[in-house]
């Protein structure tokens, strides 16, 4: 009796629910500290302790009407300006209050934006490897999410058969940098480069492409590595930013759209986005988190301690001969994997309790994504498992 | 460039938003305290002082990385547990945590169980008066809106009406009690019809007829209103709840849906909603504000400001001669137009710096609606603007 759509979903979401109710059984089996659980994004390091004390002066100063009150769809007027002046400030950009809506999270964000973009039938493109949900969120509006096949030696995107991919019915490009699941963050010559073919295929076709940047990695990046702020790079930039990973805060939904002035049509697609942001149920974004990430946007998650887990794990699986990109951003590790049917090494690997993802969720078979924004023991607790998963398909003593 | 149903989405809101900001102007030119705005459903209430205790105490004892981190789609266990245990008891139910499905209020709610549920081409039925956004929630998943017309002598729903309305197409009927705009609490003889007439439908087209109960006003009832829990009426009803009133948290979004298991299909609607809450973006519940709510199932907003408010406004309009059918619950006043063309009334009211929303924006033309969930100040000032447009219509002292 229920949508056609979600029966497929739900079909979709069994296996990844079996994976890990299976991962739960193992864990009761086994002992929780006997299983190595590399599947989940669901950091492991505690909010700064600013998040807290701002929360608690919150709770004191503010009346309670405004605090936990409706504000405007687009969120709280000073939050949005703070935000504005933070990134100018950042990326000598030249934003204002209009130009941002709080969301609820990246994943409240991206599905305001292509809400307000798409029509059935607009094509969505974007590079393998990706995060999964862009498909269903593509999908919510009717559009046609299009893969650019991945370049498995650099995990930069593959910038020669994008034009080949570009249509009239291109609507947008989403893009996520640092990426998951590659770790890889996409250098300053890629984005240029990205942004001369989507202005010619833009003048080409006398439409609009618009980029849209999921960042949620953002801050997360090591050994210096760049990021560049795409707004100044393309024009029809509309970024998606998440307190997720920054603030350690994935479970209160907080996070923010830039729209800039450049972009075509810009004043529609901000007042349209604020409707979207309404009637998509979203309303407006956690009131008590807007205040308080206003008061964070200095304040950063504890970066070494990814870092850390980065070095161990990835000298790890290098050691045991295992190929992989050294990520320069985000806490995933897109590990190649032995044989080429990724599925079977998942479950190979599954026998030693290490569990990984298989890379063909995110559009990219024969690879295996680990998340290592666990804790350090477990990673250190793992190694005689990849140790002996090693053995299975390198042989001998590594 | 942009979808265009957000185009047209965009030109309605806009006439939304000139009201509000006409009405700004007015408070810039006249002094906020010389405009009297009955136009937003924006609890001027503080939440109860245990919420506040409770974030305190959860900041302290809770792990952040446990309390801001990701859960269940569905939202902590622990909470939905609690949820179900306390509807047990109020209500006589035998919910499990599996029938609780946590989300961003009701409007997330509703557009979960709507993304659930909803085929394109699908009938969803309304009774007239409705809360406007309905149309945009069905819409955003391709369904059709049909409304039943208004009882407009005791807004009741129409029950008269409604059998002819339900087709082989009909997948569901949201209803809304106590209503939103009229401030009426649907009879249990009411619903025990309703469920009557759905169950002989269901019996002749071989159908499932889902009854969504959209329930952010449950608390807020005056004389001891009873508002009977549906579920106990009828099997095929899920129930949408929001802390947004009962807890003053509107700007927070949290709320619950409830799936019985008595629901056909139901195991597969508590999955899908899962997945639903997911894909749309939503994800999760915020975390701390479902840590808190847990926390204070019992507590409530001030019931009494509001129904001091609503005994006055009444009181006044009524000796004013307006015409309006008492409030039992919610805070609108649902008051007759003293012409045919109830903008003009709107209008004419703004001449005295009253806000009032036409009933057209509910689907019921003829009305305006006045939310009392404004200052009690507010109101005691007002009296002499809407003595003076009393005189307008019906002249003389009243």
């Amino acid at each position: 009796m229920i949508s056609e759509k979600m029966i497929h979903m739900v079909n979709n979401s069994s296996a990844i629910r079996a994976m890990f109710e299976e991962g739960a059984k193992m864990a009761a089996q086994y002992g929780a500290e006997n299983v190595y659980d590399y599947s989940l994004g669901n950091p492991n390091v505690a909010a700064p302790p600013q998040v807290k004390e701002t929360i608690r002066e919150l709770l004191e100063k503010e009346d309670p009407v405004r605090l936990h009150g409706y504000m405007n769809n687009a969120g709280f007027e000073e939050v949005r300006q703070t935000i504005a002046e933070f990134l100018n400030r950042k990326y000598n950009t030249s934003f204002s209050m209009k130009n941002i809506l709080m969301t609820v999270g990246a994943a409240g964000g991206l599905n305001v934006i292509l809400k307000t973009l798409l029509n059935p039938g607009d094509e969505v493109i974007t590079f393998a490897p990706y995060f999964g949900e862009y498909r269903s969120y593509v999908s919510n509006f009717d559009g046609k999410l299009v893969e650019i096949s991945p370049d498995t030696e650099t995990f930069q995107p593959n910038l020669k058969e994008l034009p080949k991919k570009i249509t009239p019915k291109t609507k947008a490009l989403i893009i996520n940098t640092p990426n998951n699941p590659t770790g890889v963050v996409y250098s300053e010559e890629t984005i240029q480069k990205l942004a001369e073919i989507l202005n010619e295929k833009q003048k080409e076709f006398g439409t609009a492409i618009y980029l849209i940047s999921d960042e949620p990695y953002r801050e997360l990046v090591y050994d210096g590595a760049k990021v560049p702020y795409l707004t100044g790079y393309y024009d029809n930039t509309i970024v998606g930013y998440s307190f997720s990973k920054s603030l350690s805060l994935p479970g209160e939904r907080i996070g923010y759209l830039v729209m800039p002035d450049s972009l075509t049509d810009g004043d529609l697609i901000i007042s349209a986005a604020a409707v979207a942001n309404r009637i998509l149920g979203f309303v407006n974004a956690p009131g008590l988190m807007q205040l308080a990430v206003a008061e964070c946007l200095d304040c950063k998650a504890d970066v070494e301690y990814y870092n850390r887990n980065r070095k161990l794990l990835y000298d790890t699986l290098k050691r045991l001969g295992f190929s992989c990109i050294k990520p320069e951003g985000a806490f995933y590790l897109f590990v190649k994997s032995p044989v080429e049917d990724e599925k079977a090494f998942c479950e190979k690997a599954k026998e030693f309790h290490l569990l990984l993802v298989p890379g063909s969720s995110f559009g990219c078979s024969g690879f295996v994504r680990l998340a290592y924004c666990v804790k350090y023991e477990t990673i250190v607790n793992s190694i005689p498992a990849f140790e002996q998963l090693a053995k299975v398909y390198f042989g001998g003593d590594q």
